[in-house]
């Protein structure tokens, strides 16, 4: 395996009625501004339970952050909290609102324009971000517990994505029951998203890294069986509490050490989500399968292994092998009600040029593992999934 | 899966070469105490690395940390670091050099016979631990990444351990490089003793935990595939690293969150070296066989578990299947050269009287997973040993 750095300092507080530790996990006297996105929260009775806990503290709150969070709504949080001395920001959401609220974090003492953050991931001018802590209501994208954010400005439809340990929350809650009340289509996402987060991390090349690949394989296989059983019945604490803890797992750095890396699938997907607002779980699931069959000869042996570990297909040729492994991954998703084409979401041909010209306009002209996929694979990619 | 907490913000540098990084890893101005053992690393270059990368701080050199650390032995770091002012630990050795550390900086500022932090595992009474940091020696013990220590006072011959975040390493360097020139003993004792760690925390009851469980069988059976290749060729780097990170990952908390543990095997592998001197890991490959076959009843569904996913057992009655688990165990401790018995220690079976009158006298008449082994079965499973 190659040489690497871990450092995952992110408390965690997994279960049933954690929520209520908030009061002793918030720092006595903190100042808080509590984050969260359109109300569900309000619903499903996490906000009582955060008001309950931090009665007492002084606590403002923001709400309003949009599933892929703007950076447009997140600069007027900045502000409150320039205006209020704020010094302390608690996520009360899923991915979008932890990964808001890191930017928020960042953006405060930065000095100079904070769209730099995203646009040049210039994370060394990042000064005294604000403590964060975070209630996850959402399993799906890891944020929880990695100091990744993604946003996205209106303005040009860019969505981007920047990464520091800086802004790794300081404590994040993981109470599974909030997945009781989620729409279906919200679980599907989670389960897709956490799925492809650790494929990502793992569908590359051999490096000798059985504790890595071993790991991967384990949250795969979770997600595979739990999945199905947490989306056919949400209230299924013991499913939940499996799928809460595998999606943590799939993006807090744990897997990903040592091993080559691809991120092809997010970076392609998010240009969907940018142009058409399809749901990012969504387009990770369109883009996957395009991804495998255009660099299947970069990831032969790891797609192998893939298909005999996850799905048990250990004969045929291996063009016949990939084919079937890729039927079984869409197969995966498509029980969870999620289709795999372009088609299915009406995003028309035409998308994919735009999609290709703004890949060259970033210069993003070779990427992958190996660092060789160019616009034309990228092309292939995407007519592979009309 | 249980509530739990997971929090380890320990900061590891891994891989070959990364003990250069110490000069940026320790606080500039830092008075260093740099603990070790018997002088090792003077033979295998680690010495002169740690001095090279700290040439410029201030650094005292405590040595003479024993395997299986005293607690006299430290106590005569505590009074250097009270006079000298000592303001950072810098342990470099295998698990009794980083137990004895965390010791040390626990006592340091103790108020009180530091003693009781072991003997009551009063660690509410620890302030102002001394930061660590610790450059990895010999894979084994995992506490290069978790808050654990063991200490032995050798005046009463008892064997004591104490646990806290508090006294969890700053960073850790592992460099796989360091196992080249480990005596063969000391690979097979770490190979074991990693082993062991994991069964610990595997070996009880189900509470459906599918992450918990899949990531310890892929320690264990990365274990089984690389131990053998490492104890058959120190040289072999892959084989190294994977082994190394193994150890680690099987003490670092995140296998035991949410599920039941039994230290039994610990708990009674700890009183033969106490009256024996036989080394840690060797003692766990003698109880462990006896844990399983006496606590058969309540390890039932995981042992068979166990056969299946790390052995490939799968028929027959389970009574043979349980001899066929032990006997596979046994013989992967065998193929490392070690043998199973307390007579192949010389050991005489006057000592089973010993240990259970220990156990009796501390009070410690009901332990294990379900709180139900009592003395009468701590003696069937010494008995099974002999």
């Amino acid at each position: 395996m190659n040489n690497f750095q871990f450092y995952n300092p992110v408390h965690i507080e997994f279960g049933k009625g954690q929520i209520s530790k908030l009061s002793k996990l918030v720092p006595a006297n903190a100042k808080i501004l509590m984050t969260y996105g359109g109300g569900s929260i309000k619903r499903n009775g996490v906000y009582d339970q955060v008001k309950e806990a931090l009665s007492g503290h002084t606590l403002i709150e923001f709400s309003g952050i949009e599933p892929n969070p703007k950076y447009e709504t997140l600069m007027k949080a900045v502000e409150i909290i320039r205006n209020e001395k704020i010094d302390f920001l608690l996520a009360v959401g899923g991915g979008s609102v932890i990964d808001g609220t890191k930017f928020i974090s960042a953006a405060v003492n930065y000095e100079g324009d904070p769209w730099q953050i995203l646009a040049h991931r210039d994370v060394s001018g990042i000064k005294d971000p604000l403590p964060i802590g975070a209630v996850l209501t959402l399993p799906a994208t890891g944020s929880e517990m990695n100091g990744n954010s993604v946003v996205t400005k209106a303005e040009t439809k860019e969505k981007l994505a920047f990464g520091t340990p800086a802004v790794m929350p300081k404590f994040s809650i993981l109470d599974p029951e909030v997945i009781y009340s989620l729409p279906k289509k919200q679980i599907s996402n989670g389960i897709i998203d956490a799925f492809i987060h650790v494929l990502e991390q793992y569908l590359t090349y051999p490096v000798n890294s059985p504790i890595q690949d071993r790991f991967a394989e384990s949250i795969l296989a979770t997600l595979v069986e739990e999945g199905p059983k947490v989306y056919a019945e949400p209230t299924n604490y013991d499913a939940a509490a499996n799928f809460m803890w595998a999606a943590t797992m799939a993006l807090n750095g744990l897997i990903g050490v040592g091993v080559p890396q691809d991120w092809s699938t997010h970076m392609i997907g998010h240009e969907l989500t940018a142009f058409h607002g399809i749901d990012h779980g969504r387009t990770l699931a369109i883009v996957l399968p395009g991804v495998m069959r255009v660099k299947q000869e970069n990831k032969r042996e790891k797609l192998l292994q893939y298909g005999e570990r996850i799905w048990n297909i250990t004969e045929g040729t291996f063009e016949e092998r990939l084919e079937l492994i890729i039927a079984k991954t869409e197969a995966f998703f498509h029980s969870l009600e999620t289709p795999t084409r372009l088609s299915d979401y009406e995003v028309p041909a035409s998308t994919i040029d735009k999609i290709c010209d703004r890949f060259e306009q970033r210069r993003i002209t070779a990427f992958g593992e190996q660092g060789d996929t160019d616009i034309q694979q990228l092309r292939m990619i995407l007519e592979d999934r009309l």
